[in-house]
């Protein structure tokens, strides 16, 4: 014998398949499985069928929902002038985590890399564009993250959106709140630096 | 909007009740279940479902298999003198990778706990024993763990089985192979010392 009775090794190569499973973990998650009680395990499977069903993408801002619109596009408390465009469905809860932020959002699901080959049809610019058709919208502030893909794609869309009229900003860059000076890498520095504002 | 959308966000509890699988490991979990093309959700389902259906306890020695009896009991191969008791079906997996150990198992699935309430009639001991009525096995190697439960179990079990007239043994404890001595704990260079061998 050299591993596990075959449909549990099976389980154990399905969880290894996920991302940042590694082998232990897996056997230690298909044992837990092995463990549950016959409604748990049903009720897990049911989450994953019932998400597979019911979570798609909002027709207005791309965000995952169980509706046709989003709780926030169809909410009537939010500033309908602003639109934060995030590469991920995550990305909005951090920001709604803060309460400080009170327009919509724009989801790309994903950032513009030749790379991995995703051009940028393969994300949700398109719909991003034609929101800004109906003149509403009066800023646009580009949350992508710092990095070199996400830097790219928010010129890219800056781009595209300045003809149309709409103020397009960007996130501050600088020190994180409570990080040490020390520690901080040479181009956050830099951009603190320049970003420096009079107090 | 605090959350995810409520079928995501209750796939995403469903994964963060999984052992060692925290908030954010259950968040990138149910993010690619949502990626995943049918067919692999479905297979992974299957997979659940499938182990959990086929997967029980081995009628001889208790280790999981997908059979009555699983592939060591019923090897023509295997040493049928001597079985090693261990705690949990992964010990097996252990012990077979090192190719040295041709005699049968025993599975315990679990040790004797008063602090958790498991008493010896919730692990495999009875099992054990009755496998012992026959006259075949001449040697019981004990495989539990080197905890304060796993030792505790292994003296529980050697009692009853050696008014049996079998021979009972227990696993050398000693510094791990590669390890470095400066940072041995005491009780296990003790153990190292007591068990010293001529060379």
């Amino acid at each position: 014998m050299t591993g596990f009775t075959p449909s549990l090794e099976n389980l154990i190569d399905r969880f290894a398949s996920l991302p940042s499973v590694g082998r232990k973990s897996a056997q230690r998650l298909a044992f837990h499985v092995l463990d549950m009680d016959d409604t748990q395990a049903e009720n897990f499977i049911e989450a994953i069928r019932n998400a597979r069903k019911s979570v798609h993408r909002c027709s207005i801002c791309c965000n995952f929902t169980d509706n046709d619109i989003c709780s926030i596009c169809s909410s009537k408390e939010r500033d309908k002038s602003t639109i934060c465009v995030v590469e991920d469905p995550r990305d909005i809860v951090a920001f709604e985590k803060t309460h400080e932020y009170s327009g919509l959002y724009h989801v790309l699901h994903g950032v513009i890399s030749p790379i991995n080959d995703i051009s940028p049809e393969d994300i949700c610019i398109k719909e991003l564009i034609s929101r800004l058709g109906e003149g509403n919208v009066k800023e646009v502030i580009m949350a992508t993250n710092p990095t070199v893909e996400g830097e790219a794609t928010a010129m890219y869309i800056s781009k595209l959106i300045k003809p149309l009229g709409v103020k397009v900003s960007r996130l501050a860059y600088g020190i994180p709140v409570g990080a040490d000076l020390e520690f901080a890498d040479e181009f956050t520095l830099i951009r603190a630096i320049e970003g420096r504002k009079d107090i």
